[in-house]
């Protein structure tokens, strides 16, 4: 059955959103167009709000309001510890955690030669002139741990290597809580090459 | 960790979604205000032209940007048979089909008195003029077959009992393709008590 066409361009708009499919954008669209009014023109005006102010932080690429992320301009975070992350989503998590207390640099990305994203698109410029300021002491790459991030990880560990600044990588190894029957075997030699002594 | 205020409240707007949670809904955002900003301002767009222009079909109160949708302003479409569906999603999917030719009326929900949802809310009187008309010969009950579905398809059937209009209720059984040790024991008591001479 086909659409009106306004109804198939705000069904289409909905499936770029990560994970819609299109019998998923069907039913929010009926949703926002049915009971979920008021909720639809919050959505309308909120996302507009945001397009026009949500800007990356000018030192670490974070989304912000403001020039400065709230982690860069809070004077009491360790200017000695950097943590580079894949994406902002990333620094939630690691925030959640509540066991760090450094600043992150957010890459927006890795690196991916195919899909033309480089040193440049990483915001690598930026990476080094922090580096260079000669605070950090130690970078901790929290890239994910697929092949794109690895190499990533690889690129930035040697960017340090050369300015003398310490870098290490998180662990790998079992999840907490996780049962080893249901870990896969790449995860499982991580877990036991990285044991540690009791 | 806190989002920015205007980040918070676009989390907050994509929520109301249907199916979407925290994590969701800050993975969108995300990716709205990132690789998805061409996408974000075509939502924004779309959405608020299709909050303007849809509304719903005067005479089945189907999803339109007319005055009548598709189906009731086609004249090839039988006026003897009327389908009560609860939503405009379940005449996509009954289009889908291809099986049926007849029309469509959308109570855009059921029967709840507990939410404030009576015959009124269900566009009953509309219905009822519909009825009136003369020209329904059967009302095919297409409501879901939960408590609030049934109950809703019996109210519909004594409307149309009153008039003298048939009523027939959609098929339950074994969905096609099915395997019968897999389907719930009340569709398998259901698939048994309608069996057909073959």
């Amino acid at each position: 059955m086909k659409h009106s066409p306004r109804l198939t361009q705000l069904i289409d708009a909905l499936r770029t959103l990560p994970g819609v499919g299109p019998k998923t954008a069907q039913r929010m669209a009926f949703h926002l167009l049915q009971e979920g009014r008021p909720g639809a023109r919050a959505l309308t005006d909120s996302l507009a709000a945001a397009l026009d102010s949500v800007v990356r932080c000018k030192r670490c690429r974070m989304l912000t309001e403001s020039e400065l992320c709230t982690i860069c301009a809070a004077p009491q975070r360790e200017m000695s510890l950097l943590c580079a992350v894949e994406s902002p989503a990333d620094v939630v998590a690691i925030e959640s955690s509540g066991s760090y207390r450094g600043r992150y640099f957010v890459l927006m990305g890795h690196l991916s030669p195919l899909d033309g994203i480089g040193p440049e698109q990483l915001g690598m410029r930026e990476f080094e002139a922090i580096l260079d300021e000669g605070a950090v002491h130690e970078l901790i790459l929290a890239t994910n741990s697929t092949v794109e991030g690895e190499a990533t990880a690889h690129y930035l560990s040697e960017l340090a290597a050369r300015r003398g600044i310490r870098a290490s990588r998180i662990a790998y190894g079992v999840p907490v809580g996780g049962e080893l029957e249901y870990v896969d075997g790449g995860t499982l030699a991580h877990a036991l090459a990285g044991r540690q002594a009791v």
